[in-house]
């Protein structure tokens, strides 16, 4: 793609954490411009007033004003925002629009933009041919990064799942459970079995497992770090662990961000970095599959930048190789 | 019991972590005062030396010797320690020993010396009859004390657990896995399925359902904080939450350091105390409970000391009135 | 003291930090009931309803009433409440008065009040013979213990101190600087040689060294922790390392919180204490003096049922001999 | 530089912190391939066997071979370990060095190789024309920069800086200091007014402002967290501070790293990044300084990118535009 030729693209809620992350991703990505970030009460001020991290990288401001003149449009905003803003918006029919919040990813439609569910090693062909992305939720994507290959191989029976998550997938809003001194080094639960990811990932496997229908037990923890997702699930199976490691390989063979690792996992080697990794156990008759992402990156902002690379043909890890924090 | 006739204390394994919390605990009971502390490798050197936060508080030294001048003995050694120290050392019979390796915990005896499990939460008559404590593992402590009163009732079924420990329950020698670089905002898990704490739980639950054989599913997590256990289980279910908060609430009328929340619970709440939190929810055909102790005293020197007030006909609650950390 | 002539007790301000510890702490003193715990908006409810880690230790309520049978009443209000509390609310004379807020520090009165400054290591005489307390400032604590020794021989010349606090010294009120996300391994400072409380700490260093005027240069740091107060201070001094040790351990010989350390000290040696400890160091011609402590307790609340203790003629330690959290 | 003419690099102790952080950062660097990571006790195995993030990233090897089929040498070593590394080993002439220790940064030379001390705000065109580079250290670098423009205008005076330090500066190996349980939530200082970089800098600084004799005074902090130098130093100064920003914001004018910020800045802005940020304030007579970078990155392999690129006439910021971690 030559340099006139690159994506342009808009954000909107640029002031937020996953528009933050846009920002940042988007930035140094080699075919994409940001032609402009939508903030209404930030609008005139730089980008770094908001994320001062990004002082000395761009000087470029928040804007009150959309345009059209863009290729690709991110809806970084709240859960039931992003409806009410393409039903009051008119958005010209040739941008294609990566939405972020849960409002689309069952199904729904608006002003006859129907959505396809964005989770690339699912759904990288229908993704390479649509119009408008519903991004998956950061807990659906690693508890189905971890099940994609069972559910495609018709073997998920009930499953077990404990998940743990940085702060960061509250949002920036002040609240009890964000403050600092009752987080640092607690530990808490919340929507126990009752988590609302749970509803795509159960529409998305059964795609894969038309007639799965037992519980996915699911247990949210909220961790005590900032960023991050760790998932374990488990559940009964007669697969040994060296034909469930086969299957797993050969799932995710052309998926250059998802990798099995044959050795014990921790949550940093994926932290600021689009990778998802997994890695299996087998205990009797269990089968335990582990995987961890980045909430903000692998879990929202980054897979929105693989779609985005997806819908306009571009090599699937542009602007995605980060350099991990490690420790 | 009169001033004059304090309990005398001998504590083996001064200088680990147990050990340290043992000595904290024991120098400000009102009824006990400490014979010795026995380290082999600090002979001579204060308290303080080693466990820097006692300057102030006393200048006692450690001992390379053990006397039979004391009516109880700690021993706070590693697993596989204690069994060797009983078997090559003579202690005095009227000693009473408490253990808080897993050496005696099955049923185990050694030179004539058989132990009692001590949860006072379940064996608190014979505990006061004993002569000798297996001091139960901290996971252990905090699973069972989320499933007692259903298997009184004979209640269980298939039970999935997560638990989640500080850093303090890996001890005080230096792992990759407790460098601070590594672990700081990290997860992971070890284990999984099949912790050592399984033995013990089993062993205990059958005692009070005799046919329980189902699963103990135990995803042991290791968490980015110090001190402290956070255990969610949930299983298949008839009671009503209702029904299962009276059923918890009643069995745990008694004891002074198990209290069921009708609020949601964080671990913070019962870190550096002798307590456990315990808070029920009820899902579809699912009863949640979670549970929260601190692993360094609810599971292992609080739940030492309790036992001791317990053998020698003390206050239940003698010298582990203790101050939350709260924050 | 007999049973029946405990000290009586009242807490106004008990929602917040400051009075979730004073209940704490007063809860298991053994010389002093609480009579009540006053706060408007929690009127009705059980302590515990704020303060969750209460469970099991009191059943007590919140009251909206005050009374004036009483012995002490503790002020746990924010800085000017205090003061407009004790304009507007008449308080019976018998009534003794300790002020956690900076309102009467500088030698402040309101209704015939006046208040003695509260450091035990240096105010002791009058305290015992005080009426009303101004309880001193955290940082003015952790700062004064590394200095009075020094003021009292007239030694102090410019002074360069560095102040590191833990994230309870901001109060309970969200904040963008007490967000999880933002404050979790992250540093930042405030009030660079403007910190308030220099006021108290010259005011108070120059009544034991009248003539000192030279800069006391502050650096305040936010801290990546809930709990604690580090200090370093230096400045140029003649004195030995010997002989400033011999100088620091002469003057606090007969305080039983404040400890003078041979070895280098951390933070966490006295988190949840109401301890201080004070490390020296000589380099060329500077000396070092490091002092910690718990901002909430030394620093805060701790201090104040220190000086109840002092004010009723009671042990100075009674009810303040805390477990460390250490770890 | 044609792209079939990229600079072959070679990694010396790329098992270490420095060393993985070199591999990550050369990995996605368009401008280079590495040619080996050399590692005795590695040999053979797969990068990602140490550094497990790197899995999915590259399948190279560790080698025990040294190769002279390379453009430029960094060595991630420990200090003492370079000086006899060079003694000991041939290295063809026509290899660049880059030296990440501190043995070549006082002036010192080996096998008639001399050292630039490679500060690029200070030295950049030294480095362009240099053959051997001696990394500044991480506290050295954070401290200079807070002090090259004042030194560069003759008006350094006595300097008081503290440093807080992320626990990566003192490496992998497993320490009390960095045993998890004791540093999580934790503050301490070390080598207090004696800090060996204390001479580099002094040295460095002594280029500028020749007669400059005065002490700076620097109190280390070890902080409770991983990565990432937070320094604030202040001194007497005539300057306003406007006349302050200005001299900054045009001595860094030209350096794409180094920026002046016009709001208070906090650690997490550069962590993960090449960046350090500098925010000035004036409280009377005093002017204070604060700067941030990451010590892996800008205070070690980051810099020595940043040399490389200089050493071969890349772009100075080719491969170090890096995602901040920001949260």
């Amino acid at each position: 793609m030559a340099n006139d030729k690159k994506v342009r693209a808009g954000i909107v809620g640029g002031a937020g954490y996953t528009g933050g992350e846009m920002i940042r991703l988007l930035i140094h990505h080699p075919d994409v411009t940001i032609s402009f970030v939508h903030s209404r009460s930030n609008a005139g001020n730089p980008l770094y007033a908001v994320h001062a991290d990004l002082l000395g990288e761009t000087d470029a401001t928040f804007t009150a004003d959309l345009s059209d003149d863009i290729d690709v449009l991110f809806l970084c905003l709240g859960h039931g925002e992003s409806g009410k803003f393409l039903e009051t918006t008119a958005i010209a029919p040739h941008i294609k629009v990566i939405d972020l919040s849960q409002d689309f990813r069952l199904g729904e439609s608006v002003n006859g933009r129907s959505f396809v569910y964005g989770l690339p090693e699912m759904q990288r062909e229908q993704i390479v041919a649509a119009q408008n992305i519903a991004n998956p939720g950061c807990f659906a994507t690693a508890i189905q990064l971890g099940l994609l290959p069972l559910a495609q191989a018709g073997l998920l029976t009930e499953v077990h799942t404990t998940g743990i998550t940085g702060s960061t997938g509250a949002g920036q809003s002040l609240q009890a459970t964000s403050h600092f001194t009752w987080r640092a080094s607690n530990i808490s639960t919340y929507k126990v079995l009752t988590h609302q990811h749970l509803k795509e990932i159960r529409r998305n496997l059964q795609l894969l497992q038309p007639g799965f229908s037992a519980d996915i037990n699911f247990v949210p923890v909220r961790g005590d770090f900032p960023r991050g997702i760790w998932v374990t699930s488990y559940l009964q199976s007669d697969l040994s662990l060296e034909a469930a490691v086969q299957l797993y390989k050969t799932y995710y063979a052309g998926h250059p961000f998802t990798h099995v690792s044959d050795k014990q996992i921790d949550l940093k080697q994926v932290v600021n970095t689009n990778k998802c990794l997994v890695q299996l156990e087998k205990v009797k008759d269990k089968l335990i599959i582990h995987t961890i992402e980045d909430n903000l990156l692998k879990g929202a902002s980054g897979q929105a930048v693989q779609n985005m690379n997806l819908l306009f043909g571009l090599e699937e890890t542009a602007g995605l190789k980060l350099k991990s924090i490690v420790f």
